[in-house]
């Protein structure tokens, strides 16, 4: 069973749904129980609450710890009760008391309910051996691949996350600023600038992280990085080095000794 | 005129010969001559280079001054000279000595000469309305958007165009390294987080910097960026901690004043 008719939920539900899960959802506003409807999925009456095996949470962050509150006297005793929410610990989902608990992250922006999981990941985080297989199945049947998270490493986990999302923004607009200084507007320096991000990682993807960084770095040209860090007002400056430290550490290995060593003396 | 037959030149040839430019390829090698043949093109003759009224360096950016050099005495009086390198000002074709020198910098990472180059921006510079005016023809019709970059704005354009290819791959692999401590391998995490940071990209483009913005910061979600920092390696953390506050700056004006207070104290 789905709680929440979001957008996740709606695209789990009706992945799962498409596989021949008997999925039921449940939604709290009318507005919600509409869209279960247009998307041809069954609301969850309180006989199928009764009987889930499964309870997925899919709400929310902040409405995780109430939701599960809400939840547990409601399942049957042997129902699992798992969350959605990369952030969250088990420990969101309260004490288990007996319960089955568990966690099951997209890695995925799911911008409409009808889109495609598949090709993307999962993070899978459970104690109960039951559970991960019954989590990996329904990966599976979605075109998810599952990666397992320790609830001790999750944070890391989840902090990856929001680098590669979150974290790859800002640093776009770092080269806003940058761009901005020479004279160029936000909108003409994205137009300008987004092709060149999606070609390095089309070349991340063919050959790797440390092959397919580019740039004055990788070439081991410390004059130019050093007119780079002349050039930037101070807060694009601020995301320049770490960032150029960081792809040093990817290409130092194969530089000359030299340009390494002037490099480093440039960024740090 | 052309000089050189790698990928970039390739693609500029091939482009503005398709539009009826009277391009002529210049090519030292037996293998590049054989390339340009290849691709259609015609070489150029001593008779060409002499008629030439543009001569466009598409060499390596270390090749640019030598290249500049042998060309200048070969060319005749009134044509112009162009590098296509983004990290070098104008001043690496020497001293203009009567001759016109532009810049001409497709913010395009080619990686066939068959590639298209429209859709992509440019970056001009020269110091003759003549010339700028053939290369923002030039530009317009192999479907390059044409940027205006003042010879003193150059280095933080690049710095920019820097940022946004190898910085993101950067970035990138600072959460690759946050996936590694929770036991995922390189491999596992760049499938898992290459269409995160893909659909964030969309995000960005669809709605702008700000608005496409996501994660913690965006939600002023203090605690878990504490987790995220507690969590991580030192060198994770040394990308994590200026993105955010980068970040933040985006998205600070819109948080409550008590979040905002909090995170600033987190990162700073």
């Amino acid at each position: 069973m789905v709680v929440g008719a979001g957008r996740l939920g709606g695209a789990l539900a009706l992945a799962l749904s498409a596989k021949r899960w008997p999925v039921r959802v449940w939604a709290r506003s009318e507005e919600a129980r509409r869209r279960v409807r247009d998307w041809g999925l069954g609301l969850a009456t309180e006989k199928d609450i009764a009987s889930a095996r499964v309870c997925l949470l899919c709400v929310p962050d902040k409405a995780v710890s109430p939701a599960a509150e809400e939840w547990k006297p409601r399942l049957a005793r042997g129902a699992a009760l798992v969350h959605c929410a990369g952030a969250l610990s088990l420990e969101a989902l309260g004490a288990p008391r007996g319960r089955v608990l568990g966690s099951f992250h997209p890695l995925v922006a799911v911008s409409d309910a009808r889109d495609s999981l598949a090709g993307n990941s999962v993070a899978l985080s459970t104690r109960s051996r039951w559970l991960r297989e019954v989590l990996e199945r329904m990966a599976k049947d979605v075109g998810l691949h599952a990666l397992r998270v320790k609830e001790r490493q999750r944070a890391a986990y989840h902090a990856g996350a929001v680098l590669s999302a979150g974290g790859v923004v800002a640093a776009l607009s770092a080269a806003v600023e940058a761009l901005r200084v020479a004279g160029i507007s936000e909108e003409e320096a994205l137009a300008a600038l987004l092709p060149l991000t999606r070609s390095a990682l089309r070349g991340v993807e063919a050959r790797g992280l440390a092959a397919g960084y580019t740039g004055p770095i990788a070439r081991g040209d410390a004059e130019v990085v050093a007119a780079h860090l002349a050039a930037l007002p101070p807060d694009a400056a601020a995301v320049y080095r770490p960032l150029s430290l960081r792809g040093l550490s990817l290409v130092g290995h194969r530089l000359p000794a030299e340009a390494l060593a002037r490099l480093k003396t440039i960024l740090d």
